[in-house]
């Protein structure tokens, strides 16, 4: 889908990519281009801006645009490593400096929160407003979730393949706590669980609240958890849980196909091992069809899925659900000692939003613009970034992981990008090891602005200059 | 305090039981006791129909009204008895009964959660109407809290006398999040936990959820935990916190003094044990000036005071806080690990509450409330359950503790009376033996109506029946 102007701006891109217009070619004029597109002049201009944004074109004055292909190619991201042997779970001071005061008042590329410019503020007001007015006749405990809510929750995951009543869903703090309920539902303090490697710093801070042991599991950067690594960590540990981001995780960005997902789900029905699945970012896919959970492939009632709108609607609604499966009556039990239920005014202003269409509306002009987002900051990288970086190319979701050539650390960038004012997530934040000294993860969501642009620019002058200072 | 004819029904229940009008006599007209007490003869009819709730008049067509004395004087409420040994927590089944979507159609005598005629919906509504159209701008994740809320907050506190500043406090999903946080942060699995006996189911769920031995310490029926029982405690056992509810405590209704609660913190602070305060009745007492917290009292910063507007505002809104003195980094990290932060539009709402002062005009008028449902309440359990019965007479809250004569089930009763569509919660639920078999808790929080005063009649028969059958 996308507008037309994107439209346009792709066919172009294509064009420079395959060489047909080369660095340094003048392009045809707008009234050339117009015909030739069959689309206005307006278009056009629109498609030239965003070419310039993704750093193809370049206007001079009085002369127009030029092309530019950016500077080298990217290099290809690698598979990533997992760990031979399981280690207990220890999340990075560095995440907690995710949340420190201080943090507020530098350039947010770290965090993976969108800038309130890509939320849908006045559809959450809107439908706030309407909750105000019209539920909040009794706000008694809404445990295990306001019916309302999980009606509409039932409803999308039956449109996804999963079939499920209201009955099976329960409303949780966001999907944080809805993995610590799955993982408290499943496992005992000490017990082994395999994770994605890289992971999202959440999932390891979780596993450390549980008191549980980490296995980090190889992943491929576009196709998800390397199944064969994970036969091999069942056949080989006593693996109590698998833990994964199935669609667009984060910070990789990969996507597991529905056959691995029915893979990955067969091969733990057989071992008897539960599958959490955290599926945050399935709702901002950027084309075509909203990709299916692996919940959609479960048969056995093994598979715990978990989900928020933390990264769609707003993560200070703190308003997320699981469908634990089999494992229900020990989730709703976790609940319920826990904190007893999820606060109602959320519930029903989402259910509001859900109900009226609001959501998928927003959904439909977002996905677009994050695509967007991600295309210019990748060609920001790619034209800032030392020689042999490369970076991840999600079809969803709104975070970029850049490696970095070997040597370069990202922990060093990390300290001297903050004394500039400006906050990046560093890679071992990633991991329980050292492996992702090299790699970063940026958040795509912001406003494309000079001071992003400056941003990317001047991580990407230090990070050369690291690069030359490498042994 | 209290309204006019709330005091003249006062002083005319302390004539009927100093004896001065006597059971079968006629009360003075109307325009006699307007005379006498200096009052309208409306205030005068008001003062009857209180006091015929109350039990202690009975009108007689065209006759007037007439003394009826409760038909035997209460019993005196024991001191509770503690637990000789350390046993893990374990919650009961039946508190789970609590949440089940059965209950919703029983008369709710068992969960304490006021009816919505208590509660402010409509301040919450204004609130909420306000915060959705004037605070959504940016809905990120009010880590550790929003400083509005906090702001407010600190100043109630201050005004305890507990000099705490906004970043001193956490705001969290209701006051059971802070007990389950505060638990985490000062102790570890199988660590031993001395509460007070009986104590809040949610405690002792807390303490299951946490995986901690609990230690029940006897508490007197007004003054609340016993000191003695506690140091004993200390002395025996290597005990790693204590958790009590200072104020109007659940389900005794006991109060400890100020000089009670010195004696408290400065007893745990000698043997370095850390006091987990649970304040969240303090704000419902029923006359005078509202209790100072333990946590005034804390010099050493080991009190770790926990509370909510759940009992007050609404339990949907799931919006407490925690002030954890010196375990503050350790309780941050546990709120941001397990769910992030609290939902931020409760916490806009409420601190507007607070600013506007709707709060504290709402406090003003419940507590009279409160207090005249549980004067009544007691005096139709009186009536109506068998001799040697005995009830608390809390002095704010809205739950009363029965005690039955010995021998007589709550655990029947509360299997009977589930039957005749009645809730209740009996006494095996508040402690981890079952030394309350014949106790139960009964929720006030209703509106009087034939309904509840036709159940608390039934249950007393059902109870008289059951005492008949004691062994």
């Amino acid at each position: 889908m996308g507008s037309l102007y994107n439209r346009v701006a792709d066919q172009l891109q294509g064009l420079i990519q395959d060489g047909v217009y080369r660095d340094g070619d003048r392009l045809p004029g707008v009234r050339v281009l117009s015909r030739q597109f069959g689309v206005s002049i307006s278009t056009i201009l629109q498609a030239h801006q965003t070419l310039e944004g993704r750093g193809f074109l370049e206007p001079r004055e009085r002369s127009g645009y030029f092309v530019r292909r950016p500077r080298r190619p990217l290099a290809e991201l690698t598979m990533s490593q997992g760990r031979a042997r399981p280690v207990p779970a220890s999340a990075r001071d560095m995440a907690l400096d995710l949340c420190s005061d201080a943090h507020k008042s530098l350039i947010p590329l770290a965090r993976a929160v969108p800038h309130p410019d890509f939320l849908p503020v006045r559809q959450i007001q809107q439908a706030t407003l309407w909750a105000a007015r019209h539920g909040l006749e009794a706000l008694d405990y809404a445990y295990p979730g306001k019916t309302v809510y999980r009606r509409q929750i039932a409803q999308r995951m039956t449109a996804l393949g999963c079939l499920v009543a209201p009955d099976d869903i329960i409303a949780t703090n966001g999907a944080q706590e809805a993995i610590i309920f799955a993982l408290r539902a499943v496992t005992e303090p000490g017990d082994i669980v395999a994770v994605e490697s890289p992971s999202y710093p959440g999932i390891l801070q979780a596993l450390e609240v549980v008191g549980l042991q980490v296995l980090e599991i190889p992943c491929h950067p576009t196709d998800g958890m390397s199944l064969e690594g994970l036969q091999l960590a069942l056949e080989q540990w006593p693996v109590k849980a698998c833990l994964t981001v199935t669609n667009h995780s984060n910070p990789m960005g990969a996507r597991m196909s529905d056959q691995r997902k029915q893979a990955l789900v067969t091969m733990l029905a057989d071992a008897g091992v539960p599958l959490i699945e955290d599926d945050i970012y399935g709702d901002l896919q950027f084309e075509g069809e909203r990709p299916r959970p692996a919940k959609a492939f479960d048969r056995t009632g093994q598979v715990i899925y978990c989900s928020s709108f933390s990264k769609t609607i707003s993560p200070g609604l703190r308003l997320g659900w699981m469908i634990p499966g089999r494992f229900l009556p020990q989730a709703r039990q976790q609940k319920y000692f826990s904190n007893l239920a999820t606060a109602t005014i959320p519930q029903l202003a989402v259910a509001r939003m859900l109900e009226q269409g609001s959501y998928d509306r927003y959904l439909r002009t977002v996905r677009p613009r994050y695509k967007e987002a991600l295309v210019r900051m990748r060609a920001a990288v790619a034209e800032a970034f030392p020689e042999g970086t490369a970076v991840s190319d999600p079809q969803g979701g709104f975070v970029l992981w850049v490696q970095m050539p070997a040597g370069v650390s990202a922990t060093q960038l990390y300290h001297q990008a903050w004394d500039e004012g400006i906050n990046i997530a560093p890679g071992p934040m990633f991991s329980t090891s050292d492996k992702y000294e090299n790699c970063l993860r940026l958040n795509g969501a912001n406003p494309w602005s000079d001071t992003v642009a400056g941003a990317i620019r001047r991580l990407g002058e230090r990070a050369t200059q690291l690069a030359r200072e490498a042994p």
